[in-house]
């Protein structure tokens, strides 16, 4: 049965109106009854521009108050948020709004020379933040429920091969996710969550719906900034952030020899398999770190370690928050396998692409496409994409493992490995370096990988580049590697 | 789209394997995975028993750990649980076990003697818990999923009047009521959940899902013992209790001028409104009491005092819970009006009773039969049953107004307060009262009602009487005080 739950925002507004929603560093902050008002007015004005229910309206923003009020503003409407990744080139910026179905853009304002310039196809409209705040009024009804069932937001996965597909999340996916995540980290009327990831990616918005639902202050960076996270767990009692593995790192470094005030509880650390050496240097300094596997199927985490087991099960994912499951595919008989998961919130699909759809989903199970095993414990250790698998001599080599131990070395600033094909071995690792330090030699490499790897897994050609290629997400992209490596040996 | 969780006992005890799911005054405790490997050996031997998928089971039980793992085995057979009330009198049982298509009855052992005596239909199978663990264990497969749309537990409705009517709970209802209470709350690891109300009712059943969904322990009382309470919130961690007005009576006298230690956040009261000279003296003594509001028909609570404002608005039951909305028929125009409450926790209906179900549900909303009001801040006050409404001259007399006022009195240790029939003004309000001492007179009780209640409030008539009617969930028949009244008229 369809569940019906009031619009999650107006509920908050109704048992929590004076409590701060959004906190910004200049001390600015909004509670929940001006966000609902400010997102129901907004919603009233995107009426009188002519959003209605149903409607694909994209969204280019970087991080904002006003992009989280539109995103508030088009449920009141039963419009779908279609998140446009800001980093994307013209191009793909058009595949998405074309494949989405998107009508009108809503764009910030600081973008709108730049989306001007793109040609769209002619029925798009784009209009400003600032333009429709200076819109009148439509008297329009706006949604007071929320169907868990109806989608929400359209984000498109990044995919590091092929074309992206538009993940769509029902209200329920974004709510079970909620649940899932309170379920594990607990609840507390004290906590406060960073958020500096981008809330067009979906590690970004769930911070926001969490928020609502929680009743909980987000505290917002509009870009990402280390010293202004370094302060707002120093001193603005900041309690959650979430990271990704770069973020991390530039934590460490910031804190140096100090340590986080205790009322500082969970760094949830997604986006990837992290090196085990920064894992190790943040156990060393205290601080909190709950590494999560997920994606934008998954509506952000859905397997994540608890704070019982944080700081025991470095390099462990942790296990399937509570109403998720996972199972490994057993690849070839062994250990390792693909990462199968299931649960509420886990996306139904893809939008338009029933083939895609079909081919990742199989009786409620998402096949991630990533490699992992599960320990004798149940904890999850995710070891890479199988497509980036390496072959060689009958091994599996993950590059991610190699990748994990040499950035261990000081001297290393990143890493990209890749298979490359040998007549002898059928495949052997290389490796892309991005130096930190000039003095470092490829046999400094080399011997630091002796020690901590076995002979077949240390790279066999070491390229010393100026940068690694990434996608509009900052996730590396191996593929480009080969292309690079395929030209060199031309 | 129905929605698939793992088996919620499993699931705990995968991701808490270790953590207490149930301790006894005693000392005894059983960890989540003893919980969830003895519920499945029970089920296996259910299973040998006869029990299927569909089955509907009996369950006559008072509080034991014995009782809790047979409502898990069910679940892993997809049995659904009829809690039978162990108070209920050999018609009433009958009753029940018919309506509800009982095929077996599992019975504690020390209720065996009394209900083998009893007269049920052929097919009603009995046996007790130590019947059953004799069995060999049959090799089935149990759940390892719940379709949260599935009936997980059928309970009678008390029903002050009228036959009672079987209210199905599926697993999502019992879910989503958990995850609302949790949203209102919060979840912290150290919480410790006393359970004294019995488990046949849903106040009781609701604590031992909770557990499972949030990880925590029940404390376990197989009786009501009040100093027992006591001691467990002083002593034993306890941190919430689910508690009814009777029990909150006698703890705050138990308390005298002591206080709970600051670990001990929730005194959650249901079961009816609650006098307010009550609620002062626990205000006064600093107790965290959470009045809220809920029935059978709503899996417990469906609003409740928040922590922010259980001690600012006493007498109130707070606002309806994250996933809940609440509504205020207003009967003739008038501030207060029937209560109708909304939401995933209201059972979809009445075991093969459509009559009932569409008399009661419209649309998800569930008419309460309640009266009641919200205050300008969205606080609903509950005022009485709708059938208990005294008409007096034109004016609305709520009985539970007058007797929470005189229940202010010491001497009084009971009081009911029905209407009769009046030439002159329709009705009048006349009281039942038991006595705590022998010295009050009728004269001291009205002169104490009119310092505090308005003239045509004042009971006409007081009969002194040594117990007032209940039912078996311990609620006032004011009916039945309506025919002790039709008789003494006669």
């Amino acid at each position: 049965m369809a569940e019906t739950i009031p619009h999650w925002l107006s509920k908050r507004a109704e048992l929590s109106p004076d409590q701060t929603a959004i906190e910004l560093p200049d001390g600015y902050h909004m509670t929940f009854l001006e966000l609902a008002s400010a997102s129901q007015t907004f919603a009233k004005k995107l009426a009188e521009n002519g959003v209605k229910e149903g409607s694909h309206i994209g969204i280019l923003s970087n991080n904002s108050i006003d992009m989280v009020i539109t995103i508030h503003a088009l449920s009141y409407l039963g419009a779908v948020s279609v998140m446009l990744n800001t980093r994307l080139k013209e191009e793909e910026l058009n595949y998405q709004v074309k494949d989405a179905d998107v009508s009108f853009i809503i764009v910030s304002d600081e973008m709108e020379n730049r989306i001007r310039k793109m040609k769209f196809p002619v029925s798009v409209l784009i209009n400003t933040f600032s333009q429709i705040e200076q819109s009148t009024e439509k008297n329009t009804e706006l949604k007071t429920e929320i169907n868990i069932d109806n989608v929400f937001t359209i984000i498109y996965t990044s995919g590091t091969t092929g074309f992206p597909k538009g993940v769509m999340h029902t209200y329920g996916n974004h709510w079970w996710s909620a649940i899932g995540s309170a379920l594990n980290l607990g609840l507390s009327e004290n906590d406060k969550w960073l958020a500096t990831l981008p809330i067009f990616h979906v590690g970004g918005l769930s911070i926001f719906i969490r928020s609502v639902i929680y009743g909980i202050p987000v505290y917002l960076l509009e870009k990402y900034d280390p010293a202004l996270i370094h302060e707002a767990i120093m001193k603005k009692d900041v309690t959650i952030v979430s990271v990704v593995t770069i973020m991390l790192k530039e934590l460490v470094q910031l804190l140096g020899n100090n340590h986080y005030p205790t009322a500082f509880r969970c760094m949830l650390l997604g986006g990837g398999p992290a090196p085990k050496p920064l894992l190790n240097q943040a156990k060393a300094r205290r601080i909190p770190v709950f590494q999560s596997y997920g994606m934008t199927e998954t509506s952000s985490q859905i397997v994540t370690l608890s704070p019982k087991n944080a700081l025991e099960k470095i390099g462990s994912a942790g296990k399937p928050l509570f109403p998720a499951q996972l199972k490994i595919g057993n690849n070839k008989g062994e250990h390792v396998g693909e990462i199968y998961v299931k649960g509420p919130m886990v996306a139904s699909g893809y939008y338009k692409n029933e083939t895609a759809t079909q081919k990742a989903l199989r009786n409620g199970w998402l096949a991630t496409g990533d490699l992992g095993y599960v320990d004798n414990e149940g904890f999850l250790y995710v070891v890479d994409r199988r497509n980036d698998l390496i072959i060689s001599g009958g091994e599996n080599i993950y590059p991610s493992e190699i990748e994990s131990v040499l950035a261990g070395m000081e001297q290393i600033h990143e890493i990209g490995v890749v298979g490359k094909n040998d007549v002898k071995w059928g495949q052997v690792p290389v490796a892309f370096v991005v130096k930190n330090e000039e003095h470092v030699t490829s046999e400094d490499i080399v011997n630091y990988a002796k020690n901590a790897l076995a002979n077949y897994k240390i790279p066999k050609e070491l390229y010393f580049v100026a940068s690694l290629p990434k996608n509009a997400s900052n996730k590396l992209l191996r593929n480009k590697l080969i292309e690079r490596l395929e030209k060199r040996n031309k």
